[in-house]
């Protein structure tokens, strides 16, 4: 097996836990060091570090699958691992959906697989864990015996790694339209065309988290996609659900899976640019009880994570103006390039500027099919307020 | 009424919405300033900022209540303020108990209000909210006709106010020995004697997030007082739990609550040095399912800070040590005084020392009957920490 040296002066990130290994942080090799090999990690003096996939066109040179040197990376590792990520998340109680593999927090480097009852969506984002696709899809058959799985590699981040975006079928074909359960509601998850995997499992605690504040209220929301968040509040009791998204498409399914659940009287969506509307509705006078925000992440660089504080602070500044003394903002933000703190800053800028004093009622990431490692910041993105406007 | 002039040149704090100013930030006092009167709070150029109470003796010299000029302070609006706090825990689902007052989260600074279904236990932790105490008990009367009311102002921080330790009936006496509903479980309140107010109200969330990760575990609970954690614990599932806490007076009410709920053959508690048997335990190879650590603050002081750090990281250490491989810990810690990112860096250092990696799966504050106001840290105290050991 092809040996991957570590130069001696790198920083700790390695030795503390972290699977990537940069190139510059490269000192020698030891054999061919080709695309999506399996080689082992050794530090400067020859101590066995971990073993892993390479990728010698991309920044990230190495990504460690595992630790434990007599460790194979092999089909059985891989059933092994997602055996176990599996019996996780049924000890958390996750029944019929999940996300059954977050990356790096599954000691799988650029593996995600969601679960949508009896179908698995998958993306494989680098090189090295594409290989092993039949691997998986194997390891997928046997333990959940599947209705069907699908790959949503339609994602420009695999062209760092040389990959070509596609999707696509790796079971038999299926109806790619199918329906979820959620804390007792449905939804129809497009698994071919819909956002990312096809839906957001990351916030369905968060949606829980609704569950009181919006009993009797009237509910704004914003950025709404398929009407998850909107769905639950009439789920909860909420007087009336207006829900603003700028996809015709979007608008289409959310109205869609307010009939399936028979809150079709009480939910609205309308396709319309949340950031005009909302501000135009200030000037208005409108008031709401509730106003949500779940907007989409703004930037995906750190070079252009301005944009995003202005846009976060901009449509907060915009929902706050919207909400009735004593009323409840309910705000998230997805990206991991703004940090819970900065994320918790904005908020209380915008408020200032609304001249309004917030108390913190909730604040969650995102749920916990998503574990967090410390010091791993991809794997803790997601921020999820409610906070209570007087 | 008298009127304190703020310097010029002071933090933006007060500014910003902090009720607190202390005597070095006061220019001059126009008019008489005894203990405890209303005073109004003027800026340097004797525009209006607030309205408060005073204490000379003090470091704490006012302490704001109203930013409202109109607003005066009688016993309406005493009662205005409870009532308002009631709605505001009414609409977050509170029904039976909760804390009713979180002092300046509720714009009361210095109240503490805990309601245990009809029985009510106040504290008044400074000179000028101690005078309002017949109007207070008024306002309660008024909103709920409660069965007693009992003051637990038998705490040392009175003493910086010169105002005596003392406790006793606001209310006809009544048996202070009571019975409170959370989550499904009962459990006794000892009001006179029981810690602060009798009972902890604030992890009453975090005692229903274990809820999963105990069900057909082996759990060990240390410093379990009158043993809610673990009576949940025997509650959502667990195979076998065992409590331990120093106080034989304590694990005899834990004992008596697990009996009262019908779990006292699954739940067994000791009275023994958590310290000292954890250490013993794993040298002896000791291993749980579930280690549930809730410590006392171990300091209460800012200059003490790194006895409580040295003894947050030893018994998190001690306690992940007992841990099976893909077993959970759950931590928490009830000092602001150790600030949330420095708890996770402790429980990072007691992974580390114990060659343990950690996925975080839950982490919490109090619950929400006691809000966050942002920028005054003394509202945001409780970290609960859920995290898998490897």
């Amino acid at each position: 097996m092809t040996q991957v040296y570590l130069k001696k002066k790198i920083s700790r990130r390695i030795e503390s836990g972290h699977p990537w290994v940069f190139a510059n942080e490269v000192g020698k090799v030891e054999g061919p060091l080709d695309g999506g090999d399996i080689v082992d990690l050794l530090n400067h003096d020859g101590k066995f570090v971990g073993r892993g996939y390479a990728n010698p066109k991309s920044q990230i040179i190495v990504r460690l699958l595992t630790r434990n040197k007599s460790e194979q990376i092999d089909d059985e590792f891989f059933m092994k691992r997602i055996r176990a990520a599996w019996e996780y998340r049924q000890k958390l109680g996750y029944t019929e959906n999940c996300r059954l593999i977050f990356g790096e927090a599954d000691f799988l480097p650029a593996l995600i697989i969601d679960k949508f009852n009896d179908y698995f969506v998958l993306q494989t984002l680098a090189l090295g864990i594409d290989r092993w696709k039949p691997a998986i899809v194997k390891a997928l058959e046997t333990i959940f015996s599947p209705k069907g799985i699908y790959e949503r590699n339609d994602v420009p981040v695999r062209e760092l790694e040389g990959l070509p975006q596609l999707k696509g079928f790796l079971s038999a074909p299926f109806d790619t339209s199918i329906i979820i359960n959620e804390n007792g509601l449905k939804f129809k998850v497009d698994i071919e065309n819909g956002q990312k995997t096809g839906y957001f499992l990351d916030q369905q605690d968060n949606r829980r988290a609704i569950r009181n504040i919006v009993q009797g209220a009237d509910v704004l929301g914003a950025f709404t996609y398929t009407g998850t968040f909107e769905i639950h509040a009439a789920h909860y009791g909420a007087k009336s659900v207006l829900g603003l998204d700028i996809s015709a498409s979007a608008v289409e399914q959310a109205n869609r899976n307010a009939d399936l659940n028979g809150y079709g009287d009480i939910c609205r969506f309308e396709a319309v640019n949340a950031f005009d509307v909302l501000k135009q509705w200030g000037k208005d006078g409108r008031q709401y009880d509730v106003v949500m925000l779940d907007p989409p992440a703004f930037t995906k660089s750190r070079e252009n994570i301005q944009k995003a504080i202005t846009g976060y602070k901009e449509i907060n500044l915009r929902g706050i103006k919207l909400i009735k003394p004593g009323g409840f903002l309910v705000t998230t933000s997805c990206t991991n390039l703004v940090q819970p703190e900065m994320f918790l800053e904005i908020i209380e800028m915008a408020a200032k500027d609304a001249r309004r004093t917030l108390r913190q009622v909730v604040y969650q990431t995102q749920a916990s099919d998503h574990p967090i490692i410390w010091g791993q910041d991809n794997t803790h993105y997601l921020k999820f307020l409610i906070v209570q406007v007087l």
